[in-house]
């Protein structure tokens, strides 16, 4: 942090402090979030940021009158310390120090907490709330946010155009869908849901946009009725007359400055609303107006996570066109990397420059992480100038990177060695790898959900006294985000069984710190499978992800024969599906590339 | 049922509901509970067997004025139809026909429900008062439970005698075991815990008791104070005066009915209660008298599963002597099975046997299950004159069998081919059998959960379509229950971690129904392993149990090697161990039984 920049964050907290104090607030709390809880967030969200420096994806602030914390998690420990005027902020590991300790601390009986009740869940709220009830501060909501009182340049909302999402690549019109998750809310007696995930309206409605980078759901909010009709709450100048027709009579559209008073007129009626995701505020909206609030999950999550068949087409063509782009990018850093000329920027630019030339890449669902040697070793890496390396004979290189097409969103990491890598590299490599088959190939029954296959991805490192400190798959959108749920494969125990039609990663690594990195992530699909004598029904993945992986890195010693099949069955299907769209070049480094072991 | 004992249920049911309707009140709930939550209750507690004729070992009746249910779980809806007069009560499975739909059908609004507040944990009473006011009734607790007002011969409350559990079979002092738990307390700010689990009590006080079979817990309540001091409440005829000197004077002996009078003497204390366990009627009673109710696990439970080295040292004791029991049935087994002379009811007999000829054997740990051909596919089997089977050739024969001794408790399943068993039979239990070895030799990093790794005792069955619809393995006490928590291996999320100490058994099984049962079942102990190069600390398994797995039931080839050498160490160690401590007889054929694969 410069000089500069330092005495900007203690003079906005100053600002902050004197607005607290004539409103009579003792504290007020800057989580990063939006109105949506969404990934990305645009930037009149970034308050954060704004107040703090820190850019993490990540974080909460609390400032008091005569302290301030800032959280976040172990991803950004290294990257906030660095961000943050550490004689305004203390610096706190959420996990390790949670803000209930904190606000024990520095809280008194009798202070008002204050927070923004659209920044918050209600499930959020709760925690906040317990936290001050233990010390006799009370939490108290305001009505307009502290931040953008005194943010005088604060960025507009984002107002990126609606376009409908075709039904060739939806494969089920926004009229039935909106259907048969009425019909879910009339089974249990719910007369409307409130939505306020981007992605869950972005789904129901057959609509996609263009708000915030990587993720083309538009940010809106909606109500869906147990008639199927829907009220869609976003800045009309979104809307052009194409996605109006494709609207038709069942969706009204309203500013988002109407979507308060809506909620408000639901009195006496059954409104769901997920206090997982949806505001606070909507549901002090909703008690205020009388309403029998049903709290359960946004109904559009799980159907939305299972895609149809077209969608699956769909993933099936945008893998295939992404894996002719990192095939070429892959046998280009084979012919150059060795000359020791390519660093990380240069190495995402051109990777991103072959996913462009498809034509029909919209952006990338996420910045690329490249990274080179111990770059490759910090999970979420981001390359700045900074701390831009080259990549170097000797070192592994790992790039972990996808791309938004209409027809689908992917996902992939691949590590490759530089030069001839060393026999502990292809250890642990091979042991990454062992742990994507395991669980890439697992057949299980239908109810099992992510975190009970997790291990199989863990366990060949396990032996060794290894593991990797982050989950093994996340779900992934249909043109969509490419972080999505309610399914993902990881240790936090879950209940959220994986079905058919669901795609998730399947991303197993190893990190040596200050060293290298690991990671071997496809993306695969949930589907039945057929297995002689089964007296159940069982489920599989079929993978989608079609690209080399490094053959270098592999110790064919520590695989065991159904394991060194996968792979060259694996190679056999890139090499057949690839092969013939790439050039020459190309391709006769993809046949070798991907040989029998 | 007979025709006098389906009249004896209706006459008392017509019983029930004059006393109800006398007392204004429109039904009654009778779960199979006593005030411990305990698994094995005393005849006095059995008012859902005197009521119904059921006696399985889970289920509630529920009695209205017009209609009456009684629910239980898949393993008993066979049991419970011949059990209970179907024209009194109609028979609902308790999973797919949850208490609240029928509740919803027969209830009506304004209608009063009256239950046992002693007999329901707070979390179970929850669920039915949300039952309840879902169709607009009232949950009503009694001050006297209706059965036993009507039940005139009800058994007395056991008063079986209370020993010491001597320091060298539980390695730590009663008074520093409450000294530890009470500084737990302290850091919570906490001024007592409430505790109603008999083996907690058991454990803290280091006790052990004989009120009900199979389980040597006393029946007792207790309250653990900041100060490390208990008061106990138990009959005084329980206690002679080796225990009243073995508890000196931090334990103090009261009446059980000084229990409800004592719990409300806590007003304006922070009172630790289990909503999991402890009964709905003290959490009434903490309420009553203005006690700050603490919300938390019972304190014991976790120490108490994570054994010490005393208890350790005591179970590989336990296990010795129970090996040699179990090899030496095993070695009868087959020199008289294939005389067809042998029944269930005669082999568990004479296992039995063999386990008293030990001398300290103090009980068997449960009833024994001894399943011959298709009554090994019936998970929770219990022989009876009218079911018991003769051992055939051809046939497999489960035995599931355990035995409480002052050093440990014993659980071990062996299933056993009764002359050549088919390939198919092979081919079922290699299966198992290498879900019962990947699960026993995995090593897993600290703070992994019982559910994470269940799977890979599954892992083998599911690549053939096939699994087993119970646990994989449950916690177990040291000269405690057989069945114990707060761990457990299981596909249900959990987020208990194992910890070293912590032991529990591993238990993969194939059912096949109408012919053949399949299960493996070995004890094992979480403890840390060593593994050069490790990065974090990690745990596995040792077994404990120790005697022969059957060979002729293995199908080499589907083994890979190095599940075979598991196979061949594991019979080293039995042979090892078990084969001086046996009869030259038996010595032999453990010599064949345990040779190298």
């Amino acid at each position: 942090m410069t000089p500069d920049q330092m005495t900007r964050s203690a003079d906005r907290v100053a600002t902050l402090r004197t607005l607290m104090t004539a409103k009579n607030l003792h504290g007020f709390v800057i989580p990063r979030a939006d109105e949506h809880q969404s990934e990305y967030v645009p930037p009149y969200a970034e308050r954060l940021a704004w107040l703090t420096g820190f850019t993490g994806s990540a974080g909460m602030a609390i400032v008091l009158v005569d302290r301030a914390a800032i959280f976040t998690d172990g991803r950004y420990m290294i990257q906030i310390g660095n961000q943050i005027d550490s004689s305004v902020f203390e610096v706190r590991h959420i996990i390790n120090e949670p803000l209930s300790g904190w606000l024990r601390e520095a809280l008194n009986a009798g202070c008002s907490l204050a927070y923004d009740p659209w920044l918050h869940t209600e499930e959020g709220v709760k925690k906040l709330r317990t936290a001050c009830e233990a010390v006799g501060a009370a939490l108290v909501p305001v009505d307009e946010n502290l931040v953008d009182r005194i943010w005088e340049d604060q960025p507009p909302r984002p107002i990126g155009a609606i376009e409908p999402h075709p039904i060739e690549f939806s494969g089920e019109a926004s009229a039935d869908k909106r259907t048969r998750i009425a019909r879910l809310l009339v089974d249990d007696g719910i007369d409307a849901a409130v939505l306020t995930l981007s992605d869950s309206i972005a789904w129901l409605l057959n609509i996609r946009g263009s708000d915030v980078p990587r993720t083309p759901s538009p940010l809106s909010f909606a109500i869906l009725y147990a008639d199927a009709t829907v009220d869609l709450f976003a800045a009309p100048s979104k809307l052009n007359d194409s996605v109006k027709v494709h609207f038709g009579d069942s969706v009204a559209v309203a500013a988002p400055e109407a979507f308060a008073p809506t909620v408000s007129s639901l009195t006496g009626r059954t409104v769901l609303a997920d206090p997982a995701n949806v505001a606070d505020r909507i549901f002090q909206l909703l008690t205020d107006a009388g309403a029998v609030i049903n709290r359960q999950a946004d109904p559009c999550q799980l159907p939305k996570a299972c895609k149809n068949e077209v969608e699956l087409m769909g993933a099936r063509e945008a893998h295939l066109r992404d894996g002719v782009a990192l095939t070429r990018f892959l046998a280009w850093l084979a012919r150059e990397a060795s000359k020791g000329k390519i660093d990380e920027i240069g190495a995402a630019d051109r990777l991103e420059q072959f996913r462009r030339e498809s034509d029909l890449l919209r952006d990338l669902s996420f910045d690329t992480i490249s990274g080179a040697g111990p770059n490759g070793a910090i999970v979420h890496y981001r390359v700045t100038p900074e701390t831009n390396r080259k990549l170097e004979t000797g070192s592994l290189y790992l790039v972990d990177s996808g791309g938004q097409y209409p027809d689908g969103t992917t996902d992939v990491t691949r590590t490759i060695a530089i030069g001839p890598p060393t026999a502990e590299m292809q250890q642990h490599f091979t042991l990454v790898l062992k742990g994507h088959i395991a669980l890439g190939s697992a057949y299980f029954p239908v109810g099992t959900t992510g975190s009970q296959v997790d291990v199989l991805a863990r366990r060949a490192l396990w032996e060794k006294g290894l593991d990797y400190d982050h989950g093994t798959g996340h779900g992934v959108g249909s043109y969509l985000g490419v972080h999505e749920g309610p399914q993902r494969i990881s240790k936090t125990p879950d209940s959220v069984a994986l079905k058919p039609g669901m795609i998730v990663s399947n991303e197993p690594g190893y990190y040596r710190t200050g060293k290298y990195g690991i990671r071997i992530e496809n993306l695969v699909a949930v589907r039945e499978v057929e297995i002689e004598g089964a007296e159940k029904l069982m489920l599989g993945f079929e993978t989608l992800t079609l690209a080399p992986i490094d053959r270098a890195l592999i110790d064919i010693d520590l695989l065991a024969d159904p394991e060194r099949t996968w792979v060259d069955d694996y190679h056999a299907m890139v090499r057949n599906k690839i092969g013939p769209l790439v050039d020459v070049e190309t391709r006769m480094w993809l046949d070798q590339a991907t040989a029998p072991l």
